[in-house]
């Protein structure tokens, strides 16, 4: 029997939900990772990210407020930062309000907010996913500039192009470099930093379906799990995933009529 | 008027109190540090602190329940990480239990207790600090070892040479070496990387002494704060601080007496 | 008019939201009665759950992290017990990492993560109630004798038939045996312990509807509310619970033509 | 050498700090086992401590603020019970409104107070313990019989006699009996009911003396810290601690002169 | 072109959730509000909302789960009152009940319940707002005066006529009333009070729709996004909104088919 | 037996700790005072304290970390403002940053960071108070004018003088005025809006003493315990408080032997 199961890149819209792990791993490690490179030696301005009495926290902007982001500021209010959130969906920004009371500013996104919150931030913190497409380009070259001499900036969005004007994907080996005076890391894969920890959780996240497939043989378990059928792209030569027949114009056959019989 | 305020390190019992900011920096720093170079690209075992659901969380060891452990407690709790901590006095360990419930395993400090939380934990935080005297090797080259690969120590008390058997100095632009299989971080001046912050603090620390020095000028004002007369040694050639007379062979003369007149 | 409103036993999935109460007492009395046949006199271990400072806290496992799980975790997180819960839905593992952040263990349920979680675990609370169906026997005899001597188990379950090979059902007055060393207690009524407390909250969550059926009539509150109608299962000799007529091979009617006239 | 080192009992000011484990032990489960009888079968009224949405939480009234009561509050708020807590020391119930604030009532502890909180309460506490002295018989036969049937009254003070009017001595064996129509539950040895915690935490509170003795031998251990050597009561047939000299008529001979010679 | 855009008031149904940030306002304003007018000078009866220790804190009742209930209960909480909460929705009681654990007694409301829980109450906030319809008369005169001289009603429901029989709308120059002993604050539009705060607010809510708008030209944008559709009702003299050509007996036209050509 | 038992007025060294609840009324009053005058209508800028999701909360100031300060700022962090502390004892500010982790700046007091916190601050709270001495006029006329129109000011000091260059006294029933176009509340007596609480507060705090003197007369009374004997200023016609006889030139005579015989 012939069926790809297709690989989380290829069918992002279908399979993403099990790539919350990944998301949360990144979120994590960004506040982490900011608060790493804002510390000597190298190009970051020397701060703790909690400040200590008498000495002010550091700034920590999230942009964005999705699984990513809620990550990096559970981590980034735990390490006793000053944090300001943007976005553009209200009821995202209640939630933070909700979940952190008193421990993160909200403000409705725009160019405006934007540019004013940056203003000599210690560290920036980019989670703007828009699953299937490029991430917008939100951040001005200015607007990094305007962080001053030894900001730091994690563009987890870097995966779809990264969401600064500056940002250019780099590797975990050689992992920041400096532009207009600011830390960038821009590293594509960052859970990859964490094997064990992401290995782990994503398997608890394919173990069920693993499961299933074992039990019940494959064509039962396409037959009876919907979310599993929807990974399926091409079944005995037919292409079984609408979006994908429509894009390589050829017909789209059901998965149930697509599927070797028993 | 020849006086010499002493430097911290030359009079650490009497002044100490002043260096409690620099404790609260190596503190925080030294989970920030195990939590990073826990991670990879690097020797480390490729494990985020918090882990995630379906995936453990690191087990961090804290030995020593003063200032910097305190710091270092908060911090791992902050992130999420499974923490145990070791002290020999008991007190101590009921302050960590009503401050982070539920959050910190309290153990009796004995090698036995010791060998015992180490075996698998991923990292150690050294923060028994003596005042003015070594700092006990208690942890042994097998404890090391027992680690296994890819764990972390952050010897805070290499000031004072060191908690471990396997711990030699090292330097911010070389910070870690890996010996057993572990990663020793033992950086001396730790809040040398956060020199925004420290600087603050310490100013902070210090700022209502040198305003009474300013105002009252120096004779009114060690007359007046017996805290600031104690940092003195010598004063227009007499020894004013009894251990160190005794310890020099020099008679020891009264601050009061010594100090030149107004 | 002759309507029979059905006992709960009889309907279950169409009114078991009424009986999220007794699912909330069952968990709350769960790890309470844990912690209870723990301490001696009796074959419990003797052991605090919550410890002190130098003496660990009590190893509590909740299996499942559905509504009677959820009370359980909290309670046992509230008296201070190491905390471990499995679960097969990712999504419950996340939400019980979010609710008490570093307090509880969260591991995906397989037969190998059980039995790695139960060895030497202080009090095992059986929560896994798949509606309408016996529960699952996930816990093995030898996982049983793998706690130790002097454990507990409290299996939730047992109403249902219980999640242990050794899980028997038994009374208020005599609520436990002892097999394989373990304390085993699986009274099936577990609410009925506080009568109190479970008629306040019953008559909370059946008030809305007697009142509508005092305010209204019987036949109006059954034909506006749908919740309600689905509770009736025979009216004037029909039968008006599809799944009832089929069970007894009787023609099913529509409740609306079943019920009397006005 | 004949040194009697000697038991709490017999010294409970000078060692008393060394039975904050059991003062600890006995609060945490005096709240567990008022929990316990509350709840039938037995003559408890069927309450659920933390009560249920809608149906209202139990009223447990602490009569103290000292070790024993603070952890007695501390699982009372932890089980989600509404709390009120009698004093006569104005600042421990400030520390109890900053520790648990707006969890538990505070009032100033007068027969009239006192009587106005008793009234239809739940659980009573009694943890009012006045070093070496027999406990003050503050609750009437009357304030017991105002809780009303099924109520349950732990009073952790009847190893000094009780605090009730009411209460008598029993043991784990046979734990409680009823008067007034309230469970009396008054076992004096409550640590004895979880051994294994009770003796690592013992253990915890006393090793650092035991590794001295071991160290330095008994003499030099007793000669070098002060809080060992208010242990000992007759050293050589000498009378080493004065309140026993002078209660014995004989003469008091200081420490360092009994002890035999090295 | 002639497209009415209609005010909240017009529409409630469709644009309510934009007014989710008024009733926040409302909501916390609620409780500022009643311990202000519980201080004297004024009628109040001159108590602080957290009482102190030895003094017991002010009892704060409130009518109602919803969203500005939450915010008065949430504020209630954070002042340190005892909090009582009433609601005929089970699944809102329990809401209440695990967001501010222990900090808030739930009883499903009914006329006794009310009337028991409203005795001796020092403050109590109506927040039971059934949209687009008179608030129901829940508080009759006989619950008022039994709250006692000196308490206080804070009438958020006052838009929709009010809640208690006693209520009458008052302003923000002449906020209170005094009737039965008791203080009324009854102010229609309290958000009016913090236009700062709430024109920021709803700003944030409104800024997605006015940058479609813009960035779309008015057709478009009412033609691509649902919600904002939902708040036209007349477009080139076509009623375009079903409710409302039904109440008027005009005939009802697709918005799509109404809008002018673009 | 002529004895004056003094106000605390007349010796508040001795019997200041009688008024701490004084101060903790005070402080919480005084964030909650803030909060009304900056709502409308009014000369307040009309903004809520805890903002809303997308609008910014306010940003209070608080002065000092004492007693009054603490309860200020616990009332501050509990609405959700922004809060910052300046004191010059840096182990105040240590505390402040523990007991409210990330939610309180710390700053060490000087004009300089003073001036820089009070520009465009919303609400400023002086609680600096030196027992026995004038208030410092530590907030300039200039400092004031920087928070900008429709800020406001509570100066809890204004007992002892104020604060503010720009503070004198006002009354509870015109607790405000406006100057620099920033709203003063300088009312003396603030605890005076809450008799109910301030009276039971009081009687908490004096009851054991009144119970001392009622049960052993005030001579036996006076006799055993000294904080109660402190109180005496004038016995018999002798000078029993060493501070006045020295500042009225009249002879010191020690209280055991001014008090009349039996």
């Amino acid at each position: 029997m012939h069926i790809s199961i297709t690989t989380p890149l290829a069918a992002s819209a279908c399979w993403s939900w099990l790539l919350i792990p990944m998301s949360q791993v990144a979120g994590r490690m960004a506040t982490e990772v900011g608060a790493h490179f804002l510390r000597k030696p190298g190009a970051g301005r020397g701060k703790l990210l909690s400040g200590l009495p008498g000495a002010p926290p550091a700034h920590v902007v999230v942009l964005g407020a999705g699984i990513v982001a809620e990550n990096a500021i559970d981590t980034a209010v735990a390490l006793g930062a000053r944090v300001t959130v943007l976005d553009t969906r209200l009821e995202k920004l209640r939630m933070v309000e909700q979940r952190w009371p008193g421990r993160a500013n909200t403000l409705m996104s725009s160019p405006l907010a934007l540019a004013a919150a940056l203003k000599g931030a210690d560290v920036l913190i980019c989670a703007v996913l828009v699953p299937g497409a490029s991430a917008p380009k939100l951040v001005t070259r200015e607007m990094v500039r305007s962080m001053g001499k030894g900001a730091v900036i994690v563009d987890v969005s870097i995966d779809q192009g990264g969401t600064c004007e500056t940002s250019r994907a780099t590797t975990h080996d050689e992992p920041t470099y400096v532009e207009e005076g600011v830390v960038h890391y821009c590293v594509p894969n960052m859970p990859g930093a964490v094997p064990q920890t992401s290995t782990a959780a994503l398997t608890a996240a394919t173990l069920p379906y693993v499961l299933k497939l074992a039990n019940l043989g494959t064509r039962e378990a396409l037959l009876r799990d919907p979310a599993l059928a929807k990974g399926v792209l091409v079944s005995e030569g037919h292409v079984t995933y609408p979006a994908l027949a429509e894009s390589l114009g050829l017909p789209y056959v059901p998965l149930a009529e697509a599927l070797p019989p028993a």
